[in-house]
């Protein structure tokens, strides 16, 4: 993300999170700040300029993705689900506090991002409000993020692993239904279709799940910041597995050229947008 | 709840949670349905029955509410939290499945409430959604419920137990909160002044507090479906302790007096809702 976005999006989230408290109120803030990439950010915030949204309503969508991706990574990290001590190079929150911590620090960002949203600051048509809300519930609940989440602990104890078809549908919804929220906000926010958002996103989703998967087995845990190799461990189908390498990288080549086709409409305005989609074949972490 | 009330509470939800599918699915279904009291549901129908809310539109409300009273149900069962076995006589989600399943289930629970809320089901004006999402957001977030527990937790290691002041405002959060919000949401939805009845709401659920500490000390965990003297045990402060039996008898009875006094502009209308009050001082269970 440029850098001024990336300071707007931090000084948002900032904003909207509690003060420092009690151990709450610092395990939300510490989940959030600082993390990660902000891809799903970015994509709002890309999505919404495409239509002049105006930049307050933007950092409102990008803010609210943003929370909803922080709890899922606090609760997917507690020792019940993926058991990790590391998240981004630093102890993850049930480590850093407690897990009793973690699991309110988790249920409290979920609801802030859908106070976020209805909240009339920024001037957001109701109308608008309602639709943003429902697809991010969509987009999370249990026929969307939550719902992958599920197949993929159950997945853990099949008796052997998932198939591609499988994996590809499983991975649309823990990390794609997100995602693709993300970029079709900018457009909902925009009263515009957002059907080309909608597919690009489902692309480049995609593509950065198998450069997860790339780097999982490539990659260097001191630069990742988290623990490598935990699906090969566990016997989980990952697209390396099922592709391998050569053909997990060609895979995510096509999606990334795909996703690119799906913005010809934006002409150069989309031009971040591209970069984006490059930067999800590249990446080092 | 008049029996009639409670079928279709039972019904609406049964159609808003997932259909059975796998443990995601029936975990859901299973902390929410055949549930408890449903005291927050007795009170958005009743408060909406007293500006003549289509009942429909009620019935989303109470259907939230639910869902997010279930979500925290389930999280405070976990072993992280208060790591009960039994809920209204049956195992807990993390006992009937697993630790992974009922946080799952928790997160996903409180999404649908959002999703019931944001939804154009019942013909809610957008503007009347918006403005239940955010006092339900608020109700249920770090400064509502999830705040009150977090309170509630770090009273656990406190030096002392809390005082009067301090259990009354905990409580407030913890249970109060979702309580009032359940109250008012008719009288958002009939566009009216929702005061009396966050006043009404705020004095019952603290009178409902008095009795759970009251049974928790006097109660048979056969009747009550669950253990008891937990409290006690993990030398927390009640209103028992406080204010030993007989006071906090008298406190419960005061509450319920001033909690149908702020009923009185509604008249008979409000018979239920008074029956209600009574009932927090005399139920068993």
């Amino acid at each position: 993300m440029l850098s001024e976005s990336a300071a707007a999006v931090e000084a948002t989230l900032s904003d909207l999170l509690p003060p420092e408290g009690g151990a709450l109120e610092a395990a939300m803030r510490y989940g959030v700040l600082q993390g990660g990439k902000r891809l799903r950010a970015f994509l709002a915030l890309e999505s919404a300029a495409l239509f002049r949204v105006p930049r307050i309503q933007a950092l409102r969508a990008a803010a609210a993705v943003e929370c909803v991706h922080g709890y899922s990574l606090i609760h997917d990290d507690l020792p019940a689900m993926d058991d990790d001590d590391l998240r981004r190079g630093k102890p993850t929150v049930h480590r850093a506090w407690d897990e009793a911590t973690a699991i309110l620090a988790g249920d409290a960002l979920q609801t802030l991002a859908f106070e976020i949203l209805a909240s009339d600051h920024g001037g957001i048509d109701p109308r608008i409000r309602v639709r943003l809300i429902q697809g991010l519930a969509q987009a999370a609940g249990w026929h969307g993020m939550v719902g992958g989440q599920a197949l993929d602990i159950a997945a853990e104890t099949a008796a052997r692993p998932l198939d591609l078809e499988a994996t590809t549908a499983l991975q649309a919804l823990k990390t794609g239904a997100l995602i693709i929220w993300a970029a079709e906000s900018g457009a909902i926010l925009g009263r515009s279709d957002p059907g080309p958002l909608r597919a690009y996103a489902a692309d480049l989703g995609l593509a950065f799940q198998i450069r997860d998967d790339i780097l999982d087995v490539e990659g260097d845990p001191e630069t990742a910041g988290k623990r490598l190799r935990k699906d090969e461990a566990a016997g989980k189908a990952t697209f390396v597995s099922l592709l391998g390498l050569d053909g997990a990288r060609a895979r995510a080549r096509a999606l990334v050229a795909s996703a690119g086709a799906h913005l010809a409409a934006y002409g150069s305005a989309a031009g971040n947008l591209r970069l984006a989609a490059g930067f999800a074949l590249d990446r080092a972490a």
